[in-house]
């Protein structure tokens, strides 16, 4: 992988799985989960969505959330995805709700804030951003069961109004029926 | 990657950051900061620490904890590195804290459960296993400033008893002063 060679899968000393091992220089290339980092930024009582301009879910609302990056923190991470996808700022992100989803080994780390002046806008990665009242949400219409899942438990809880963080395991695939494991709170 | 050719660094269509594209097969290799998932189990008061037997910081003592793997949730693999580490079996994880580390690119997952029948022992990862009162925990002796942040908060709010999840950005290196930035609780 750093010298060019090939991988063969196998089991390096003192470990107890399978892995990428090179054939020329002997690196082993772990594979390990992915972040995903995101938020749930609020305006006068109304939730910023966007429709996705790519692929997976392309035409699905979705909230902002991407894959984290090296050398950021998942809040920054979270900020940048906002920026990124809806050309919004936010303020007081906190960290809302940890999800595992081993199916596809990614972790989402969403977070809850205010989306700064109300301003938001379509770009590259974006057909389209609104904000919604909770009766407006297009249900049948979100791209991924974790928004899906953020969403439900953001009005489910809305009047505590707590500092609480969630967990669940996500274990449905876009498109079926929800299958969700929340942990206690 | 794939494909046995080198990678070069460039920015792929529609990026924004350098990847390491392959020169044969056009495959990009994206890095992403990886999950360390680990816990802190109490039995009777006290607190289950590792002595490592692997460096980094052999000889220094830690909770247990580890890589993410694919294909399981942070709670399973904070479960996991109990029994890996010091063949400890936990019971009722629940999520104490999340920590950034952007300085080498690593999120915290730590989980606070009871460790069952307060058995643990050593093994290939670990040197000795103790049960420490918080005034036997050797506070010069850890392995990790995650280590020394996780005890800290853990101590300071016991008598709380809540189920709050912590936040912190930790930049201080192993053997230097903490460097930690709480995000507000």
């Amino acid at each position: 992988m750093l010298c060019g060679q090939p991988v063969v899968l196998q089991i390096p000393e003192g470990d107890n799985r399978q892995r990428k091992v090179c054939t020329g220089c002997d690196h082993i290339h772990y594979e390990n989960p992915k972040n995903v980092v995101g938020c749930l930024l609020e305006w006068r009582g109304k939730v910023l969505l966007c429709k996705r301009a790519i692929e997976p879910q392309l035409g699905y609302w979705t909230l902002p959330a991407g894959f984290m990056e090296n050398e950021e923190s998942t809040l920054e991470g979270a900020a940048r995805e906002a920026y990124e996808e809806a050309t919004a700022q936010c303020d007081d992100l906190r960290l809302f709700a940890v999800y595992n989803l081993p199916r596809i080994s990614q972790v989402y780390l969403m977070f809850y804030g205010r989306l700064r002046d109300g301003f938001a806008e379509a770009n590259e990665e974006t057909l389209e951003v609104g904000l919604f009242d909770e009766s407006e949400i297009p249900w049948d219409e979100l791209a991924f069961p974790v928004v899906t899942e953020t969403l439900t438990r953001f009005y489910e809880m809305r009047d505590q109004r707590d500092r609480r963080v969630y967990s669940a395991d996500i274990l449905s695939k876009p498109g079926a029926a929800m299958d969700v494991v929340r942990h206690p709170d």
